[in-house]
């Protein structure tokens, strides 16, 4: 059975067996997805003019939603199209640089009765789990292209949670760093690009969420009641993933706040010590000018231990201007 | 009656006397709850394998909710499934240690006709009060399960009144420790760690408000008439600790603020009484260095009491430049 | 008529009439609160157990209500239990101590069918002044239970107009103060102070409106339709109130940011001020440092007018400096 | 006719002219606004007693409405009392003094079958303006009390947008001036001024916008199909006038926060210029100190040129360090 | 065919042809658009008054439309007057000047049975660009008046997306500015030119999205069920470029705050300098200083070797001193 190189294509059948399906094979695909209770998932990474022939001609797909597939970078959303649904969501992924603590996989799905179809431009663990999941127990991932949906979305959304510890984690690094008083202009960047990354999820989830809910609410056939609770579960972890995201600006925003704080506080750290310096060195140096004046009675001057002496006064008075300013912390 | 460790299992008979089942009687469980009238009440702390099945085969928990109680850490919220509602909340409890004034404990409730289970994973003040005075009151405690339900539930949200309390405390100090102008890294730390519980309280309770609500709004059979404005005072309570920590949370950002304020203001300070020393220091220094010349015809060399004029001079300089500064409070 | 010393009840008689009942005549109150047209007024001040008793065995009042009234410090609300409404509300009262600009005075009333009983702890003006007018003209102000209502409601809204007058002033004063750049940490103890109190009045202004809000949009007996232009007003007021709540908070906070611009401004002037002085300073002693070099060949110092000729060189410098530095405003 | 010093009283007949009405004329105007196709507008400056006497006693104005007239000060609202509709707005009105960019004035405003009250306290453009077109074309201005009603708002609404463009200006001044270093707590003052008087203007306009909001959604007799785009308009201008006050308070806030910049930043530049001063000046008092040294054998000091010599290594140090800051930009 | 200077009339008859009307053809226009199946497109650009009375005498175009149209600066609005809808809204065009990123296009465009006019004031790349594929292929552009104005609409929203590319790499090199401490006023200036333009297209996007809900959620004839997910999809494209803006806003706020965190910064590295600066040269003052005093026996004077030891220490304790600053980081 022949492969195209960018599509796979696989079918749980009433039995529950699983079929794989060749490219060739659009008349078995039009027929097995026609049959009652047969679920074909057809997946299709960087689809080329072929497979985006194959979508308008075969599975009707809108030419907006083909469009969409041509510029890429949609926002999530939920579109129907007559008895076509159309969800655009994205995944985390790991990232390209060192630069970035994610990248975002696009991912437009299309479910219609009897078949749902994935597309994609990047390696996707979310697609590639459920795909084995679904090859190892068809039954259990896709009794119906809701639940296959369903098992996709849940993949995607759980892709999140590490995403957000690791965010938890550089955002508690970064408040520990300010607090130290290291260098600030580190931390700046560092929060900086935090802040982005955030604004980044925050723009691309919260979209997502609402695709969620939509799914809940709408009157949709892909929903039925057996898989409305999980639909519901899926909408409270995307809640829950935007609440975090939430409290991660908001504490990303404190330690902003904090990071001035440390600065002005740094500042005053030096300049009480400017301060200590130059007191402790312009007494010395007063006290050696007045004994450089050229007065011809000045008795010190002909002390035999004057010079010691002078040195003595210069050493108390420098000890006794440390001792004040370090009893004062200015040091 | 053989006690199986992790479970403990009562029940208000119609009668309104109180009966305490065994682990293995799971047949009597079954067989009361099915009766009318009866509560029973099965509490179960930190689920093993054994309990997960109980839930699955005895009580048709749905598989969601298992995976719930597998992970763990979900958010407040309340779910339903067929016959049965499962509600996910959070109680206070006493930190584990010094870092933080709070821990949350998880409290899984599945609610449906006849019984309710509780299931948790640390000691909990709310349910063993509850328990305590279902042992010693059935029939004020559980009525019905509904009843039942917003026991735990009220004991849950009186335990966030002392901890508020407790927050008050510290948000008040800090900002008379700000005031006072001292140790700003210190208070930053502090701030940082209130804002953090806050939020942190924040996430927890405003789903835990939405779920009190949602008790109040649907049409669930658990809330009846006569135990309607229960759960009103329920979600009154609820929106009262969240009005408390909004306005804490305003109050400690306003802390912050005022801590830059007074770093700045302390700055002022410092260079004000470094100009001072300055100037101080520097017009003596001058005298010094004026009589210091080595001009021939310099008059005051040769006065006999030239020597104490220069520093009877250089005093007057000296505490000239004190008083005018001291008038201007840069001292 | 025997008086009991925390109970008041006046009764207005459908023929206008005022009746002032003792305390023990419970036979009477009851009897008149059942007849058409009476309209039975109780006041209970600081309630004892005895008062308690009575609301719970002859007004019927709810146990969640009797354990607000025990408990205190409860969020403004309206609640409803069967054929009575019970309504929290707070009313402004002079402030106990000089730190504080007010005190909120708890408030609550219960209203049924031809009766209003009050409980408040502490004097209340709002409830005195009503009770006078009461007294005066039984019609005008309790034609039915709801008329009396809003009479008190309305008393205790026109307590808050000249408290925000008092905020405002304060408010303009502080703004004065701190363009006038006056001592910092007292302008910030000021506003930290007012920001408290605003969030205070906030937090219990907020669900008073939405109390004067449920007044008018739920279908209560109690407001008839030619009362509710009434509340409408009373509605109308509370936002007004709000309103400048609100309006307060901000301009409070640009105060706070005008405070740290000032401070910063004020470093500013300081750094100015040392700059000058050092340069002022510092340049005739190194004049003086010049002429103290001990060359032998070093004309000036042969010159009969060599140490005027200095001093005046240190002067010209040091005037030359103060008017290059006035100039450009530093000093 | 005899004219009452603080009523207009004008008439349109059906035939499309104009009658004006004396004073006394009160049978005249009952008889007119009873009529079918008759607008009578009778306005009110500055009302006395005898005016009140006058809405309360034919024109059956509410008790409320009455206070609200005599109070002034109320919040913009439309209130419906049997009848009638009562609508209080605020006009722009040139400042009384140079501290202001503008006053309002009250304009309470009463519609009912065949008639418009306009009550005012002072000289009002928008009335006066709508009153000299109603004498030109009563039938353009006047059709129905709708029509007069919006030609009136519509005045009122058109006096914003100039003061909006005044205050555009004084924004942009005051961030050319912010961004120049000019004095910084005259900018403050500016600051704090304008955000007061956009506070005040928004707090007068988001209520104004939900009474214009209001005239289009409820089932109000006085706007009509005909009239309904024009009421839609008024709220849309509404509506752009408040998007513009917000957008100018954004403005603001930046312009704030850039003084704050503006202000650290010039701490900067003088305290770059600090340090180059002090080196500048420190490095020949170091050089002199050294030639001022007493040691026997010190070469220098028998050279012929040596005190020229001095004096160039003191002129090329400083020069250097001069230089040396020069380049880095710290003068 | 005459064709007058301001204005283009197009037609799409049934058969999918295109007409080309001249300026005097308006019998031909309106015996055009009542024919069914006919588009009929006037563009007018700069109407003058001669354009005005045709949309008034031949259009029926509502008179609050035609005091728009003169008046100008209108705020994005459908506006329903019998027959016709009017669309306000706003396309992005090439800037005049070098200070602005854009200008902005007023388009107001009226849609009735069988025809649509666009009118506007400048170049309009969108309105030519839909026109040169009007002239190809008329069908796909015109197929229904709706279809021509989602056409219109879908060219000015994509109009949107390579100005806010421009805004994304304006505030990239802001912030590389920031964080690599530059010019601070500069970036300041940046800052508020961007803020400010990013709140003018807020405020002026905002609007927009809302007539594109408007368009999708109102029965309006002009927007059948094929059409339908096309102005979905044009709403999309608007919250999505709604999104980019407020994600703008949002890092431009940090940049802001980032800018005074490094000027903040800049201010520590100075004051550390100036500290080390002035410890390391006072240190050899006050040597000098010494070995300047007049003291008969002071030893190291009369050392041959005097004078280069002293050099030396003064050498050794600058070096030290430097090193010393060096190490902590503060040169």
């Amino acid at each position: 059975m022949e492969r195209h190189p960018t599509r796979t294509c696989l079918a749980r059948l009433p039995d529950g067996k699983l079929r794989e399906l060749g490219v060739g094979d659009f008349e078995k695909i039009d027929a097995l997805r026609s049959k009652p209770d047969h679920v074909v998932w057809l997946d299709i990474a960087s689809p080329d003019a072929d497979d985006i022939a194959l979508l308008r001609d075969e599975f009707d797909v809108h030419p907006l939603a083909l469009e969409d597939l041509e510029k890429r970078r949609q926002r999530p959303k939920i579109d129907t199209y007559a008895e076509q649904q159309m969800i655009v969501g994205y995944e985390v992924l790991p990232p390209g640089d060192q630069e970035h603590l994610f990248e975002l996989g696009e991912l437009h799905l299309f479910v219609g009765a009897g078949y749902l179809i994935s597309v994609r431009w990047r390696d996707s663990p979310a697609i590639e789990g459920v795909g084995k999941r679904f090859r190892d127990r068809p039954d259990a991932v896709a009794r119906t292209p809701g639940t296959l949906l369903y098992s996709i979305l849940d993949a995607v959304v759980d892709g999140y949670f590490p995403l957000l510890d690791r965010l938890t984690d550089k955002i508690e690094d970064l408040e520990g760093r300010i607090l130290a008083g290291g260098h600030t202009s580190d931390s700046l960047r560092i929060v900086l690009r935090l802040k982005r990354e955030l604004l980044e999820l925050r723009r691309n989830l919260s979209p997502q969420r609402d695709v969620a809910n939509a799914l809940l609410r709408r009157d949709l056939a892909l929903v039925d009641d057996a898989s409305a609770p999980y639909f519901q579960d899926l909408y409270d972890h995307l809640v829950r993933v935007l609440d975090t995201v939430d409290l991660q600006r908001d504490l990303l925003a404190s330690a902003l706040e904090a990071n001035l704080s440390v600065t002005s506080n740094n500042l005053n750290a030096v300049m009480k010590r400017l301060t200590a310096f130059t007191v402790i060195l312009m007494v010395p140096t007063l006290i050696a000018g007045i004994y450089g004046m050229n007065f011809h009675f000045l008795p010190e001057l002909n002390w035999p231990l004057g010079y010691p002496f002078a040195l003595g006064v210069m050493a108390v008075a420098m000890i006794g201007a440390a001792v004040f300013f370090w009893r004062r912390d200015w040091f």
